[in-house]
């Protein structure tokens, strides 16, 4: 059993609420925006449903919700329609009666009046409040907000478009949650690491980050590179910072240089600016990645200080034509060989005329593989003024992931020479 | 035990899993894509619960989800780390054992050791499988599926990267639920549209589509290409697309060839295949893309048959030196301009001596525009051995938007030249 901290950040859930929400196009964006803020002042969200106009499924989803943790904020059904079922659902899952409220009844009649309309019959659902609550202002709509302190934990109901929901958080909820949590701090931090797959690296640093409840740490293989997310909490962001730093640099220790990112920068952000600060000049030739690398380097505003030239060489009269490479090797070693990446990277840089030239060939499938060269194997090639080298990679994956990597290994080469 | 609807949906809930989808910055999006799939099959999704690795929440999320529903869809947790407790809770929340099954032991083996390397000690944890379960292969990662039939209720546990995902559904847990799911079949199908805005669009069409309420239409902005989406239900299949046929003729009778795509194609397939097709070569010169075109051409299998050549000319040197543009041109029109455009798409094509040669030059920005040449300038150009077109392009966006709009126009440009 771990020692208990005093400080325990308050546990938060979300529940979204609206049919609408459930179609396959569209996403709950409010708990994003929501979570940003209840992180902001110390409050964890735990959990997050999404659930239909559905009585029964949202009736338990409040209850349990309520149960489990201190915040529960929902989103959405409190219109004026039969479907606006959150008012009623909420009413019967705390066990509070819901009661019309004729302040907030002549404030609807007067909005609309304010309009020149008159309020529809419907509007008056509005009206309904739970017994106890107090309700929320929306000067963006008719449908107010309640509050309710229930049992140990706070429950909002929010409208679901956002122009009502966040004015209606910030102003009245974000005060209230922020003193019940007696401003605990979180604070995330991510690291982004080359080179190593998920397990590899769990490997190396779980005795390390086991050992610290706070922060918390989480390995992901985010689409295609490998991140560890590190997450603290404490009075203060400063104390917060420290204790993320007495973990980072413990995996810094361990991991060294394959840690290429401390703030969630991407590999092209990392060697993009060490371009643009030394003052150095790159080309590129690539085979089976088609571009990827001159892509990602050029989807950086300003990368014209420093990249030069690409060339996508998918044939070997190409390669030559090009890139310089000499028939000879092609024919020898084949197009997917050491000698033609440093043949390529050489070709490249001495065309564009740049300090660096770095290259890529390799085989990314499905089909082209073989038993000698297989699918995934690939070799990338850097060259400057003085020295050329190259690497030799297998990589596993799909076609997409095996140019992916080959790209992002060809960068994380140019950021070692870099360093 | 119910009586069961012949006609009624069967109902679905998909849990994902995952503290890092508990960021303000992340959302889960294989739900999106489950619910479309699910859909499909005549499935409704009823509730999606976002979790993460806490134990607690998660096991009561299953046992309320697999007593709510015939469905349970569950996605990610199946890692070989200390946070991946999905195969762990499941059981517990289903009454199950958890057992090593040795075959998938060896097939966790093979698969490290077909990359030449040895399996981690923590990946046999992922070689545990619920009693009663079926194994789902998992052909993109180490992580296998289960498929469960629990008490009425059929239950997957999915991989959370969406290429593993995926295929595993597809290939495993569709046809098993569209058997239980019977006879309402809901078919989909989505026309992509090119050069046109989304209004522009709606204005054309909705004459045609508001007289119709089966199939449903929707139009999206899909990120970055106009979509419009039917959906139409009926008992059978054939049924279905008899009904999505009357309104798709009507749509392309209006439309005519700014459809580019009648079952989701993406833009390059779609001139990728045509190439292929026609047997022609294709050579490609980039600046203000920085080889988007290449990248998206040559992530598909095969394009090595007609993609020769891509140059990235990010410097006005580059242009010269390796497409062959006149400085003249340079000097008199600019870099960003129509001569110029027109010389790289003659250049690239002499070079690399293909049947087509398709340029882009143009400002994406933030920075390097003027009053005269603002941002969203681009020239596109085509040329074959007897032509060479261009169009001038002012384009809304930032900068990725930019660069992605100028190669869809581009692509759009080749294949209306196919046609």
């Amino acid at each position: 059993m771990p020692p208990t901290f005093p400080q325990q950040p308050l546990t938060a859930e979300i529940i979204a609420i609206g049919s609408e929400l459930l179609a396959p196009d569209r996403s709950d964006t409010n708990s994003l925006w929501l979570t940003e803020k209840l992180n902001g002042i110390g409050i964890e969200v735990k959990l997050k449903t999404i659930v239909g106009d559905d009585d029964a499924r949202l009736e338990e989803a409040i209850r349990d919700a309520v149960r489990r943790s201190r915040v529960v904020i929902t989103t959405g059904g409190l219109g004026p329609t039969e479907d606006d079922i959150t008012r009623k659902v909420a009413a019967r899952a705390l066990g509070r009666r819901l009661l019309l409220d004729e302040k907030v009844l002549d404030w609807i009649k007067a909005r609309f009046e304010s309009f020149g309309r008159k309020m529809p019959e419907r509007n008056s659902r509005q009206a309904m409040v739970i017994d106890g609550s107090e309700v929320l202002d929306n000067p963006n709509g008719t449908a107010p907000g309640l509050f309710i302190e229930h049992e140990n934990t706070a429950i909002a109901l929010l409208p679901g478009p956002p122009r009502e929901m966040r004015p209606m958080f910030e102003s009245f909820v974000q005060p209230r949650l922020a003193e019940k949590s007696g401003s605990l701090r979180v604070v995330r931090r991510v690291l982004r690491v080359a080179g190593m797959g998920e397990s590899a690296l769990d490997e190396l640093i779980a005795p390390v980050y086991l050992q610290y409840e706070n922060p918390q740490t989480s390995i992901l293989f985010n689409q295609t590179e490998v991140e560890i997310q590190l997450t603290a909490n404490s009075r203060t962001d400063a104390e917060a910072e420290a204790l993320l730093d007495r973990v980072s640099e413990q995996l810094e220790e361990r991991l060294g240089k394959a840690i290429f990112s401390f703030a969630g920068e991407t590999m092209e952000e990392v060697v993009g600016l060490k371009l643009a600060v030394g003052r150095y000049s790159l080309a590129v030739a690539e085979s089976c990645t088609g571009g990827l690398i001159a892509q990602r380097l050029t989807a950086l505003p300003g990368a014209s200080k420093y990249f030069i030239e690409g060339v996508v060489s998918y044939s070997n009269e190409s390669k030559t034509r090009t890139l310089g490479v000499e028939p000879i090797l092609l024919l020898e070693h084949g197009a997917v060989s050491a000698p033609v990446a440093e043949a390529m990277a050489e070709g490249v840089r001495t065309r564009a005329g740049t300090d660096f030239g770095l290259s890529i060939t390799g085989i990314a499938g499905p089909d082209g593989g073989s038993e000698e060269k297989p699918v995934g194997l690939v070799y990338i090639a850097l060259a400057d003024d003085a020295h050329t080298e190259h690497r030799k990679l297998n990589l596993p994956g799909d076609r997409n992931l095996i140019r992916w990597r080959a790209s992002q290994a060809a960068l994380d080469l140019l950021r070692h020479r870099l360093i």
